[in-house]
C-alpha cells in the first residue's frame, strides 16, 4: 500500500500568507505555524487530545474576566512570560553592548510584572513604613542604586509592592480596600533607597480554573515563593522590572511562574527588638534586607 | 559587561512534571513547552506582542458559545485541524501495514469534518434524492466503496452532509429548520452507491471574529471551495471522514482550511434536461460525479 503524506501543510499555510501587509506579523506567524505543526506531528496528536485542548482552550477564555486574566495565568505557569521577559532584556543588553564598559557588571535580572503592579502608588519619603498595620514581620529594605559601571543613579524611582504576611495583595481584597504595601520611593543623591515594609510570604496563584486543573495533571502545586516586586526607573537608563525573594521562603526550587532567578534571592537578616539601621526604635523583632541594582543604560 | 542568560527555562518547565501521573499527558505537554519556547526565542516574541496574543486568545474564548467555536475555526484556519486529521490517517496506515498486501491501493484520503455533521440523518435507499427543493443544481452521486485491494464492502454507510446551491447548512438555518441534504445511504451487493443531491458552492467560514481578523491580517479570504462531505463506514474498517470536491469550484487551490487533497477533487459533468444515468427523467440539466471509496481494513 503507498505510503500517505501529511504533506508539507505547514508550508501550504505559510505560502498563504504572501500577501499580508505586516512583514513583522508575517514572520511572527510563520514561526508559529511551523512550531505548532511540528508540535502536532511530533506527538502524533490524537483527535480527542485535539478535542481536549479545544476545550481547554474555550474553558480558559470563559474563565477571564476583569478580575482574572486565566491565558497570563497559562502562560506563567509554562514559563512562557518569564521567557518573554528574559529575552526582553537580553535584547536590551545587545542594544547597549557597545556602549558598555568592558568591565561593567551584569545589569539587576528582570523577572515576571505579575497581574497585582497598580500604577500611581503614593509618593513617600525615604525611609516611610508602608507594612504597617498589614499582617506581617516588619522589614527593613535598604540598598542602592547604580548603572552596571557603578556609578550612582540619584532620584530613581523603586515603585515597590508586596502581598502582605499572609500572602494577600491589596487589589485581592475587593474594589474599596485601596492601596496597601505599595508606595513610589526615589533615591538619594548617592543612588540610595530605604523603606520599611513587611517579609513577604510564599502564596498561591488562583488554581481554581482550568490553569489549576492542568498544574494538577502535571502534579504541580501552585504556590510562588515569598517576593516583593520592585520597578526601578530613571531616564536615561533601561526599566526594569523584578522581585526580590526571601532566601528562606518555601518553594524557591519550584516558583508556579518560573520567575526565581537566583541572583534575586535576598537573605532577611533578623534582629532582636532594639535599634534598627536607621534609628528607628522596634518594639518587635524586625529583618533587614540589603539589595543594590543595577540599571542598563537605555538604548 | 556579562552576557544575560535567558536559561534553560523550557527544561525547567519540563523537569516540573516528574511527578505528573499520566505519561502520555507528560509527553504531550513536555513537545509543547518545547516548541512554545522555541518559538518565543526563535521569534524574539516583544512583550507587546505577547499582550496581543493574550487579547486575541481570550477574545476567541469569549466569542465561543453554543453555535460558534472560534478555536476550531483557529485551529482549522492555520492548517491544524487537517494536519491531525491526516497525522490520525497515517497512523491508521501504519497499524495495518503488515495486513494489507503490498500491492494494495492507498485508501481514500481523509479531510477535516467541520463543524456541520449532524448524528442521527435520514436513512434513505439508494437513488434517493435529498436535494429537492433546495436551491442548487441536481446532482447525480455514484461510486464504489471497496477495501484497498478492490474488494467491494456491501452494505457500508455512506453519511453524507453538504450546504446548498447557496453555501447554506441546514444547521445555519436556526433550531427549528429542522435537517436538509444530509442522509445515510447504504452501498449494494457490489459496495455500490447512488443518491441525487445538488451541486454544492463555495461559501466563507465565519470571519466575523478574532479569526477573521487574523485572516485579514494573513492577506487571506474566509472561504471554502465547494464539497459535499462523506463519512464512510462499515464494521472491519477504518471510518473515512473526507469530502469530494467539486473541481470548477473557485478556491480549491486556497480553501480557508486547508482541507483540499488532490485526489478528492471530482469531475461534476453537466448533462443537458433528458434522462438520467438511473432512468430518471431530468426536466431541467444536472451533473453527475463518480467517486469510488477505499476503505483501511480496522487495525
Amino acid at each position: 500500500m503507498a505510503q500517505l503524506e501529511a504533506g508539507d501543510l505547514a508550508q501550504a499555510v505559510i505560502d498563504r500568507m504572501a500577501d499580508a501587509p505586516n512583514p513583522r506579523f508575517k514572520q511572527v506567524m510563520a514561526a508559529l505555524v511551523q512550531h505548532a505543526h511540528a508540535f502536532v506531528r511530533e506527538v502524533e496528536l490524537t483527535p480527542q487530545e485535539w478535542m481536549t485542548a479545544i476545550e481547554f482552550l474555550t474553558a480558559t477564555g470563559k474563565m477571564c474576566d476583569e478580575k482574572r486574566q486565566e491565558f497570563i495565568l497559562l502562560s506563567d505557569t509554562l514559563g512562557i512570560s518569564m521567557l518573554v521577559v528574559a529575552v526582553e532584556q537580553i535584547k536590551g543588553a545587545r542594544a547597549v553592548q557597545a556602549q558598555v564598559a568592558a568591565g561593567a557588571q551584569p545589569p539587576t535580572e528582570a523577572t515576571v510584572q505579575g497581574p497585582f503592579y497598580w500604577e500611581g502608588s503614593p509618593e513617600l519619603g525615604l525611609g516611610s513604613d508602608i507594612g504597617e498595620g498589614a499582617p506581617g514581620e516588619p522589614a527593613y529594605y535598604s540598598g542602592r542604586v547604580t548603572d552596571t559601571a557603578g556609578t550612582p543613579i540619584a532620584n530613581c524611582c523603586l515603585d515597590v509592592w508586596s502581598g502582605d504576611g499572609d500572602g494577600i495583595y491589596d487589589m485581592q481584597m475587593g474594589e474599596k480596600a485601596g492601596m496597601r504595601l505599595r508606595a513610589r520611593f526615589h533615591s538619594d543623591a548617592l543612588g540610595k533607597y530605604r523603606f520599611w515594609s513587611i517579609k513577604p510570604t510564599f502564596y498561591p496563584v488562583p488554581d481554581d480554573g482550568p490553569v489549576g486543573d492542568m498544574l494538577r495533571a502535571m502534579g504541580r502545586h501552585p504556590n510562588r515563593p515569598g517576593h516583593i516586586h520592585m520597578m526601578v526607573y530613571a531616564p536615561g537608563y533601561q526599566r526594569l522590572t523584578t522581585h526580590l525573594f526571601v532566601s528562606d521562603s518555601p518553594y524557591l526550587d519550584s516558583d508556579a511562574v518560573f520567575g526565581v532567578r537566583n541572583s534575586l534571592i535576598v537573605d532577611y537578616a533578623w534582629h532582636p527588638a532594639g535599634t534598627a539601621p536607621d534609628g528607628r526604635t522596634m518594639e518587635k523583632a524586625y529583618y533587614t534586607a540589603a539589595y543594590d541594582f543595577k540599571l542598563m543604560p537605555a538604548a
